[in-house]
């Protein structure tokens, strides 16, 4: 790698949805960046994609054993560290509760080490589930949630709102540079067909033809941030002056349904699907959606790609990677489900 | 060792408040007891009384590390583990966050696996902190806490959760048979002085004549759960055959202000105090009471000591400890506590 200016980022989970997304454009603004992943729920055509870049260095490792070889030998020029490490969707996040507790905890403290060591600002990615199912809505930032620490969530729930705790414990001993992130819903290409998140599940099983499953009577509520709107907002926030003490949500606050959200999957799609309707996995969160007025007023960031292109730009790349053809949305009509 | 019929019984933190009585009762009742202890808030007049017992062996071991030779040699006869594991006061824990959050997670799960692989019944000792400020009186064990993940307490707090987390998901695999306590505030002989716990500092301060300090207005409740309760109360909950996936509310319900308790204490350590108030510290709970019907209904227990009784045996004990007489409470009259 030549040495550049911006020094190198580390981005821990790199190879993930959003990750992929980050490393780009960290590379397109001068980074030099070590891509680490365990390859766990990274999808290997995500990878081909950043191998391709300049600058760019990818190790297989996980962040709950000692950092690699790789980071050590380039400790001298880390000036970021991007924390995205960790499955994010429930069947994933709970093939192995315990590997996704010790990711947020173990993972994340020797991330948080490695800041101490070398200076770099850490950055952690952590979750809107850090509210749970929550009573109020929109959520703010000071809410501290409604999380349920026994049930089939908690290892990541918890782990994330113990990696936040751990963050900020680095921070008030003025040990790191920290910032935290809450992530809100999330969107776009590359991201896993089969990690049973909603938008997805919706769009892969509208393109390959098979029923669309919708969990609940499609009532609860989600929002949905295109990933591009999201990269730029961790980037704002990694290179803001924030207060290193305040978490900041990141999301889209514009609020629908699963039902609105499947007929524009329908529309983007130009499929004509079936729809199933099944019981909601326990603890579910019923709604959620981001008070973004920190973001807003700090960052000078809210998400700027309406959900119809975001989903026709999402549907067009699922079809590509499913060498399914796209009928043009341009020539349906929007469709309404079937119960 | 002699080899019991009980077999060995491993109680991580066993050398602390709670679990230096916990291991003399496991001694009673026929356990081999293998005490663990970092000896980071442990009193060594603790260790003492421990040490003069037979079948009793002590190893110095931080939990956060590898499990020591002395377990793995002890692994085929070990059937019960305790874990009590955690500087429990907040200045005690906050010293050092970050080594209270891995005892809580990396600690916590080392002894899981070690229950996965011996077999052995696991207790976590977790805390009424998972409740944090509740905004729900008394706290049932369904409540699921108003708890910051971004305070000072959090590293406490929020790693208790975590740990309960992890426990719960070893019983949802099938990897470990588990029991999970919520320990409200407990009080007794050989707590140390110096952890700033509300008896303890309060009788300290009586019994030294120095002032007595209350924190915010002393108008915050809280409830006090004597010792011997306590330890009655884990050994039930570890032998009986509750639903794993069920944590259990211990303590004591009656509930008492923080100025009522201090009436008491001048009454026990028949002192006449001088009292400053000073600020309540951050995310301090305003009040808190724990919902035992649960134990109750599944251990048959409640608490026997009244708080009078446990006041005077705790403030007897403290007295010597100081190598301070202790006057007859019997000649004095209960004294107001001047703001």
């Amino acid at each position: 790698m030549a040495q550049n200016e911006a020094g190198v980022a580390l981005v821990a989970g790199g190879a993930g949805f959003i990750g992929s997304h980050l490393c780009r454009a960290l590379v397109d603004q001068g980074y030099e960046v070590l891509c680490l992943d365990n390859l766990q729920t990274a999808r290997p055509s995500n990878l081909r994609l950043l191998e391709a870049l300049p600058n760019f260095t990818f190790v297989e490792a996980d962040i709950v054993n000692p950092l690699p070889q790789a980071v050590l030998e380039r400790a001298d020029r880390i000036t970021r560290i991007y924390n995205l490490a960790c499955a994010a969707s429930p069947p994933q996040y709970q093939a192995d509760p315990e590997h996704t507790m010790l990711t947020n905890v173990v993972g994340t403290n020797h991330l948080l080490r490695l800041a101490e060591k070398t200076g770099a600002r850490f950055l952690l990615t952590s979750t809107s589930e850090v509210y749970g199912d929550p009573e109020v809505h929109p959520q703010a930032e000071g809410y501290r949630g409604w999380v349920s620490c026994t049930g089939p969530r908690a290892c990541y729930d918890e782990g994330k709102r113990a990696a936040e705790a751990l963050t900020f414990d680095y921070a008030r001993m003025n040990r790191a540079e920290v910032r935290v992130a809450r992530i809100f819903n999330t969107y776009g290409p590359q991201m896993h067909p089969d990690d049973g998140r909603v938008v997805s599940n919706l769009i892969c099983q509208a393109l390959s033809g098979r029923d669309i499953t919708v969990y609940g009577d499609g009532s609860q509520t989600r929002s949905f941030c295109y990933v591009s709107d999201m990269v730029d907002a961790l980037m704002r926030l990694m290179e803001s002056d924030i207060n290193p003490m305040e978490p900041v949500n990141l999301g889209n606050p514009t609020e629908f349904t699963v039902n609105e959200l499947l007929e524009k999957v329908l529309v983007a799609t130009g499929v004509e699907g079936r729809v199933t309707y099944n019981p909601l996995p326990q603890d579910d969160p019923r709604r959620r959606r981001p008070d973004i007025s920190r973001a807003k007023a700090v960052l000078g960031w809210e998400p700027t790609v309406p959900l119809e292109d975001g989903l026709a730009r999402t549907s067009a790349w699922f079809a590509e990677e499913l060498g399914v053809e796209l009928a043009q949305p341009e020539m349906q009509e929007p469709l309404r489900a079937r119960a």
